[in-house]
């Protein structure tokens, strides 16, 4: 399957997009790689290279670039979608009047709708109800997937023998692609690990060590993958690439907004500031009143997420919200992860 | 409970022991240090600070240190174990004509006995079989702890109601305890994060990027839990504090030998050259050849142990090693995890 090359369109060319059309057509397919402003792919199609999204790799000559979303989508086998989460919708609208039913929607968003709650290929499904979609996620900085430095990601969704066969269209020496059938685990892993980042930043900020760092990440995926069990999330995902792996990812990297802008929160500066100071999306800001809000709904318990809510939006003081998440009662380790499965002391 | 003043015994007065004796005594109890050095212990009643092992940390007059091992452990409810893991059976002998049976030992060491491939646990219960062990495990640099820095760990032991009582012990405002039932977890994900450790630093000596690391620790995680479960251990301990969260305190660290001897091995440095270089135990050494023969004889696999064991011990090229991971058959990610459990693709 591996051999026969095919037409894919990757929707979005910003630095994941182009770096996947990239990886993409070093295999030999047929890519086309779509962007709304035309300067952008008169650039590539000038440069052979994203200088505005991915500087620095060369794109050669195996991606077509265009603005024509029509010639883009049309005889693709597989559409990857690759904007931000909140446009989501808006793309699948747009693209409605082109797609068959036997493509395939491959998403590689991150993130919640907002006031629905909906994951993505919920939101892509209320728009193209008759396509199969399928998510790609994990630990992966684009210019290192571009540079081919070791990569692993996950590819979800619900035919296993068609994620065994994206599994082969996107598998290179340099990027290994696990399959995992918990498409509602990888999406909320990859949605709600920016508001861990968040904190991770906060803690860096305070000037927290390592100690402190390792305590958020490891007890903030513990609550997200409690709130995952609540939405029907299989809790060995939040374990796996899409769960801490990404986390890892996101909260070591200097590179993360969504850790900066915890760093200056943690610094003392207030939201508005923060925002000002960064000036772009902060997918985790967003993320974190959403699942404040489901949790609520749900009755969940997910002391870290809530102390970032209040920090956020109701203008709590960082340090008092950590020392009184620090001298909460007294609490078991495991029965919080997975009470069902656990059989220890009676 | 947490109000009851204790005599405790704390056996070491490295980094660790000596931050957990600062702990113990700032709570008010009676806390008597040992090391079997008179100078150490000399310039710690002279100085009020162990300037070898725990530079600048003043330890006021809230601990006892002392070289009489007797005089030490004589009347004192808790004895902490604070030596190298391969130094524990020793201790252990030298204990065994002062120790009672209701003296509880906690130990602090990371790591499995070579040759005999023992927990630490059960070696300590192989010269005192009539005490009870628990273990204190998790994220936690001793500097940081003694600085108050936030941090959280957990403790684990056989019976549920003293568990309980250790955590009212050693919880402080900074310092949050979980207990966890699952002491054979505990132990293993101590004693293996560290093979891992030296993968990450291999990662990071060959150039390769955040993505790669955080894949090592992912699937690395995976495979210690793999064997862990082989052993009698629950999965969900190595997804908590003693698992994922030590690993990624120690493979973030600058301070981690494990990780700086991966970094040199990873830039080409051979394992004598390394070992000189370091000039100090490195515990990922021994416990990759520990874990790789165990592995074997349960035939459970261990891609990134064994890989690492042919870097250590047959000399294998870093960067031929890891191309070969990179492109082993196709797998799905959590039918590995948990297959017991998982009833996803049928």
């Amino acid at each position: 399957m591996g051999s026969d090359y095919l037409k894919i369109a990757v929707i979005g060319a910003g630095s994941w997009g182009t770096a996947i059309a990239s990886l993409l057509g070093g295999k030999g397919h047929n890519v086309h790689l779509w962007h709304r402003r035309e300067e952008i792919i008169n650039n590539i199609k000038l440069e052979k290279e994203n200088k505005k999204y991915l500087p620095g790799i060369n794109l050669g000559d195996s991606i077509y670039p265009s603005s024509d979303l029509e010639l883009v989508v049309k005889d693709s086998q597989i559409i990857v979608l690759a904007v931000a989460s909140q446009g989501v919708r808006d793309i699948c609208t747009s693209l409605e009047p082109y797609v068959n039913s036997d493509q395939q929607i491959i998403n590689l968003a991150k993130g919640l709708e907002d006031k629905t709650y909906l994951r993505l290929s919920q939101v892509i499904n209320e728009i193209l109800p008759y396509n199969e979609v399928y998510v790609l996620s994990g630990p992966s900085h684009a210019e290192e997937v571009a540079k081919h430095i070791p990569t692993t990601v996950v590819i979800s969704g619900e035919r296993k023998d068609k994620c065994e066969f994206l599994q082969d269209v996107f598998t290179t020496d340099s990027f290994r692609v696990y399959t995992n059938p918990d498409i509602v685990g990888v999406e909320l892993g990859g949605a709600l690990k920016n508001i861990i980042a968040l904190g991770a930043g906060m803690s860096d900020g305070l000037g927290y060590g390592d100690n402190s760092k390792a305590a958020l990440m490891t007890r903030g995926i513990v609550e997200i993958s409690r709130l995952g069990k609540v939405l029907g999330a299989k809790s060995e995902t939040f374990a796996g690439l899409t769960g801490i792996g990404d986390l890892i990812v996101t909260c070591t990297s200097v590179h993360s907004r969504n850790r900066r802008a915890g760093i200056l929160l943690g610094q003392g500066m207030d939201l508005e500031n923060v925002l000002n100071d960064i000036g772009m999306v902060i997918e985790g800001i967003k993320a974190t009143k959403i699942a404040y809000e489901i949790s609520n709904l749900y009755n969940c318990d997910m002391p870290i997420t809530s102390a970032i809510y209040k920090v956020l939006y109701e203008n709590a003081n960082v340090k008092d919200v950590v020392h009184r998440m620090m001298n909460r009662k007294n609490k078991h380790e495991i029965e919080e992860i997975n009470s069902l499965f656990y059989h220890g002391w009676n």
